[in-house]
């Protein structure tokens, strides 16, 4: 057990290290200076250097700390006409400085900072720009609200934490490039992002056209352009595409975001997966550790059964187990009601160390125990199971086991497990007990998806899990006309530390085939994807592929707290640019070009409370 | 002087080579198929190979032609069970081919063909897909419309020509992203396509948010980005940004295009002029011959004074040259109507060749001559002036000479005789007289833009040349205050051939200027800008920054009649897309979440005659 005070999260990150790649040559090409602050060393004494940067600290008129992107220096200010040039700069003005590398004198070097053996002894300074505003110091210690750091986004970017994050992300989509279209020859081809609305595309942002009553489509992925490619011979394609998607205020979503996209002609399953694990090895930022590839494979089936959820978070255990058959004479009563159904069943999930004992003696759990209608009077009625569950679970007193009850194919009883599992890691790694490794990265693929579900709010009724395009899998391809339910899609799905990163299937490139599950089966108009239909009877190869979200990946990468921190100018979760503050009104005037007018929610009491939109001139 | 009958336009690129890059490692990797068809040579003859391919030619099922992006290449089809697989077999099905390479008898190799060496002997075959419609076939000579390709655009992407074109595209923009951001450090940053409308954005296409009455606009570059970025220590930019313009109808522009957006901090002019021409260098096609760098360079002035345009075509000659003196004691009344001005001047240019004897000993003119003020009758008057123009042009009997006369300033007078230039020869190469090599690429640098225009409709006020952040040539600075119209900007033209593919410029990065320049010059609101202003007080350092029309100069490059013919799936002129029918109606109530309705043109007498917009489900 661990005492229960709360501590800080492990402060990882604190001190950034200086971007890998900050150091090399052209880094300094076509500028005005000769080389940038943070690669000077020892080797450069007696160099004669021109740096630009910005003024982190000035100290009595002696010395100056100058940054860039590459990190800091201390430039010497001489006791002479220069000084007076220093005299009443304002931290973060951006200066010129020429001067001589020097050794410190000795005793006097930094070990904490790279450049700490060395300083620049200025020559000559020139003041390019004064810092006259600043709404917050730019120090990674000093704590700024959310809000605050997106309407001074420009200043927030300095920090060396998301000057990290940003080229961290540069240079791992510049690797996938190379690796995609290099090393195996796929073709970057741009796609529309001005499209038709696909159908039931709620969550598609519409833009008006100049034809009245006509709208395009801002497409949440360029999935029928991408097999459109592949009908056309392109082969192989790849592109990172901006997709939208109007979610109103999900939190840690953005209305517009970045999706690795790649698609190949004659390819299986296998195929792609190899091809994904080859690019992300190939990208994996130097800096992170190794990744081993392939990476585990579990189906759709395993996740759900041992994780509860089919995104399973595998770098801990706590797995879901089936004790039904340690419960079959129980009088529990909720227990007994589960057993007497035909595929009931009792998961249950055991957390290490999951209660502690208090000063006081009395033992409590972590986590909150009535969401699961488990009484504790209830708890002594199964103190027979107990014996078993220590074999089963390797169970320690302090450990604390959750059971659930209910039909097997329930999605209530293990998706219920599954989230308490990460509820519990969270919860305990808020209270210090380490479960997690940080540092670490598991990769997974979840494959063997069922090709429908039933739709929720109407079972009678199937949808496609994924996409309608998702081809079967080939030795349940004849249950398509039989039993729908039963078909299992050549989907996979990537999970990165208990995160979906990417998804893509084998398409469907039969024509009539893709006819029946749109029209016989998800019951769809099959007309709205007529020019995808003819496609595929025009000599469609066979064709499957996948699309990574960046964002996300590279947010699990870094180890940022949200995707807001890999993006440069993100929205708010509301959808708000806040420091131009976009979205904006738009006059009456602006909007007649596209023949729509703005409904205002008052417009039914005559529009008495219409606000004045702004004119823009 | 030439024969008069039209000649069909040089024919170039009938036969399209196959694209450099196509034969490589890699192309084949994750695949069903071992070697592509048109990598397979001499040096293959006994391997087994695998190939999957379209079917282009089937004949007297003796052999097929097998086409992949990479070429073609004879499969010959046994006399024994494995014929019966390839009968009734479409042209266009999609195939895999197991066979053997051999060398091909005596005498029937196809030196027309890169594999015309050998074929395949076909050991099975497996049918992937049957072709069932096809509107037209896939041969480079059969004419089909604009709008039939459109249509059926993956179709018309199969042609070699598409084909070519698409992959130069890729690897172009690939070398580009190598230039950039590993030779020289430059960061891929993402921007928004979701923003705010920008002061007097009449082009902007509008987005309906969730936020009654408040709209995102789709940006026409991410300027205000990119400079941001700079404030935000990002040093070194770039991006292929997605750009969006709503010019409704115009020839030959897309409602969403792609720049080479790059901006960089501590740069001057020539610093950002370097770096363009190594990008254009190092990305240039190897089978497009070397350019040369630097570029030729050409002030604004004396563009419009040599080609009487600010990109001028500088692949022939024809310049525009001052002839006032010649004509000083002309009797010509349009003539002596200009000289009697303040600045009244002469201007004329030489079309060499530009006339034709007839048959009947006429002699005419290729170039309609009435839009020019110049009568028969008039041409006689001007005899004394024709031994100074044999001494000036070095002109012919059976040159022709184009004059002009007005105030030297006026936007007319040499603008007329450019666009005359351009038009002669036009018709010059339309009857076949070769002016311009099709195989030359000549890139021009225009420098020293006036910095401010006056307004077309009301030329007491002034505008931005390019855009209100162009900083002034320095020497220029001061005049700012006291004599804007002088003023020249750091702006800078890339010029390909005559038509612009960049520009850019090294931008203010002084508040008090630039709010100076919004405000007291161009009398714009500068609330709507506060926080680039703000910016630009928090520590801005200098920078600059171009943006390149990649559309337009890959088009260029590869001898497109337009920039469709090297995007994906473009729009149609009036911006549709003809595929899958884009934009298209939506119906009210998906239009309700975004507070909008469509104002249907006949409204005004209460919508009878709207159409019932097609109701997505």
């Amino acid at each position: 057990t661990h005492r229960a005070t709360k501590k800080k999260k492990a402060g990882r990150g604190l001190e950034h290290p200086v971007f890998p790649s900050c150091n090399g040559a052209g880094q300094s090409s076509f500028s005005l200076r000769s080389h940038t602050c943070g690669e000077l060393c020892s080797s450069h004494v007696d160099e004669e250097v021109t740096l630009c940067g910005w003024i982190q600290y000035l100290r009595q008129d002696l010395f100056v700390i100058l940054r860039d992107f590459s990190g800091l220096v201390q430039i010497l200010i001489p006791q002479d006409e220069v000084a007076n040039a220093f005299l009443g700069l304002t931290v973060e003005s951006v200066i010129m400085v020429k001067g001589r590398v020097r050794c410190r004198p000795e005793g006097q070097e930094n070990k904490k900072m790279s450049t700490g053996e060395i300083e620049v002894c200025a020559e000559s300074m020139e003041v390019l720009n004064t810092c006259r505003k600043l709404p917050f110091e730019i120090k990674e210690f000093v704590k700024k609200s959310e809000a605050l750091r997106m309407q001074y986004r420009y200043l927030d970017l300095r920090s060396p934490r998301m000057q990290y994050n940003l080229r961290l992300r540069s240079q791992m989509v510049m690797k996938m490039r190379e690796y995609l279209c290099n090393l195996h020859r796929f073709v970057d081809v741009e796609t529309p992002t001005l499209f038709k609305r696909t159908p039931g595309g709620a969550k598609e942002f519409v833009v008006p056209s100049g034809d009245p009553g006509k709208f395009y489509s801002l497409p949440q992925s360029p999935q029928q352009f991408k097999q459109l490619l592949m009908v056309a011979g392109i082969d192989r394609y790849f592109q990172l595409a901006r997709c939208y998607r109007d979610e109103g205020s999900k939190p840690d979503r953005q209305p517009e975001f970045t999706q690795v996209d790649i698609e190949i002609s004659f390819v299986d399953q296998a195929g792609v997966m190899s091809l994904i694990e080859g690019l992300v090895h190939y990208s994996w930022p130097e800096d992170k550790g190794q990744i081993n590839v392939p990476f585990p494979s579990m189906t759709y089936e395993e996740a759900i059964r041992d994780y509860g959820v089919d995104k399973p978070d595998t770098r801990f255990g706590m797995k879901l187990v089936d004790v039904t058959t340690a419960f079959q004479e129980s009088q529990i009563e909720f227990i007994k009601d589960a057993l007497l159904k035909p595929s009931g069943c009792i998961q249950a999930i055991c957390v290490p160390e999951g209660t502690v004992r208090t000063e006081s003696g009395d033992s409590h759990s972590y986590v909150p125990t009535p969401q699961l209608n488990l009484q504790r009077s209830q708890c002594s009625l199964i103190s027979k199971q107990i014996n078993l569950f220590k074999q089963l679970f390797l169970a320690n007193a302090g450990d604390l086991i959750f059971i659930t009850a209910g039909p097997r194919e329930n999605v209530v009883c293990r998706p219920l497990l599954g989230k308490l599992r990460l509820q519990c890691v969270e919860l305990l790694e808020s209270y210090g007990v380490p479960v997690r490794d940080p540092s670490v990265f598991h990769f997974l693929w979840v494959v063997d998806f069922p090709l429908f579900l039933p739709k929720e709010d109407n079972p009678e009724m199937l949808e496609a899990a994924h996409h309608p395009f998702t081809a079967p899998v080939p030795e349940d391809a004849h249950l398509l006309y039989t039993q729908p339910r039963k078909v299992r899609g050549q989907h996979y799905d990537l999970v990165l530390n208990g995160c979906e990163v990417g998804g893509g299937s084998i398409r469907i490139h039969n024509a009539s085939q893709q006819l029946y599950v749109l029209d016989t089966i998800l019951k769809e108009d099959p007309s709205l994807l007529s020019h995808l239909l003819e496609a595929l009877d025009s000599g469609a190869p066979p064709h499957g592929g996948i699309a990574l979200g960046l964002d996300r990946l590279v947010s699990i990468i870094v180890g940022a707290p949200s995707i807001r921190d890999i993006i440069a100018f993100p929205k708010s979760f509301r959808g708000h640019d806040l420091m131009s503050r976009a979205p904006d009104f738009v006059s009456e005037e602006d909007l007649k070009p596209y023949h729509i007018s703005v409904v205002w929610p008052s417009a039914d009491i005559e529009g008495h409370f219409a606000p004045t939109p702004v004119r823009h001139t």
